[in-house]
């Protein structure tokens, strides 16, 4: 059955894929012990998928104990199901609507940001203009973790531990260092947490290490 | 504090906002007693959401003894939390990861069924020409559907009892019937099990008795 088997996290590009990143930080933070399975970045499926060509099926993909779960929230929902000690979710249930709202915000929202700014960790671009449509949805970003760390106090947007927001949001700080968006103290001292943690360098060091370039996803600057 | 008032539901059209749709057909489901408030929908920011302009951050909304759920599956995930008892999650364990994963695609993809087959519940087009790439997105909701619907017997995506997928795919059954999608055998009997609901036909009432018509939603017919 493979019930015993240890679970695996499928997926895609570590320079490119926000949701990849996504899943694989939820499951380092749910303390789940997993097997990565990275598919080849000429896939084309994986391709398609990281272009937003097609909906995201194949990764992040997990599969634990006779579950598959291939879709972002769901394997964060899964997770504090399976790991409730991981605290994926905060404690308070006021709170946990809040999270729970910001991480679905960001999961079918922020389509300009999205295609404009894409996640790119090998990339660094010093005074990047930035579309206003664009703008209007970072203004927003801002104004959910301002509101997040006034009320929580930091260092994480629900205080002192890590909760499935924090995965959510980490495709974005990496989006706002990548292409040079300036940020208030508040929210450049979250910024720096999340680009402080010990995963996020890990990641961010095997990304690097990524031969592939896919050129639609390089910007013109 | 306003912790004894009912709970509200703000919600936008009911011919035009498939979000509204989602959220009002899963606070039904969930049993919880709410009031709705529905924005005028001359509202211009409720109109710069219905029109896929700005995130939805707006409609739908629930508001319960001091918890504000302002995204669907948020709300649908607080409502399963709240009224346990309705079961809008599977009990077992891999068929509820199978219903968030579904419940998640929907939610953050087929942005090319919506933005070309517009939920308009008023509308009804025999014989219209579905776009090549809305029928990549309609051929995977016939994929879920097929394969919840042959694992689980029906009549609903997860057998006897309404789930919180059947919320969140309701609003592309309205698409079907609106844009004369032809549906084989298994699919069309699900589809009208989600028409005859008695929640739907409420809602499909009123939303025929909605003034308001919004352009940019009505397709070239």
């Amino acid at each position: 059955m493979g019930h015993m088997a240890k679970a695996t996290l499928t997926i895609s590009s570590k320079n490119y894929s926000s949701w990849s990143l996504r899943g694989w930080l939820l499951t380092k933070f749910s303390g789940l012990d997993f097997e990565e399975i990275v598919t080849a970045p000429d896939d084309a499926s994986a391709r398609a998928e990281i272009l937003l060509l097609s909906s995201s099926i194949l990764v992040p993909c997990l599969r634990h104990e006779g579950a598959v779960v291939w879709d972002t929230l769901a394997i964060a929902e899964y997770l504090n199901e399976a790991m409730p000690d991981a605290g994926l979710l905060p404690d308070d249930r006021v709170q946990r609507a809040h999270c729970r709202s910001i991480c679905g915000e960001i999961h079918s929202g922020f389509t300009t940001l999205r295609a404009s700014l894409p996640v790119n960790l090998k990339g660094h671009f010093p005074g990047f203009k930035i579309w206003s449509r664009a703008q209007a949805d970072i203004d927003r970003v801002w104004s959910i973790w301002r509101d997040c760390l006034e009320k929580s106090g930091g260092p994480f947007l629900f205080g002192a531990r890590r909760t499935m927001a924090d995965a959510m949001y980490a495709p974005v700080v990496t989006r706002f260092v990548t292409y040079d968006v300036k940020l208030e103290p508040l929210l450049k001292a979250y910024a720096d947490t999340i680009m402080a943690m010990p995963e996020m360098q890990e990641w961010i060091a095997a990304a690097k290490d990524e031969p592939a370039e896919i050129e639609e996803l390089e910007v013109e600057y």
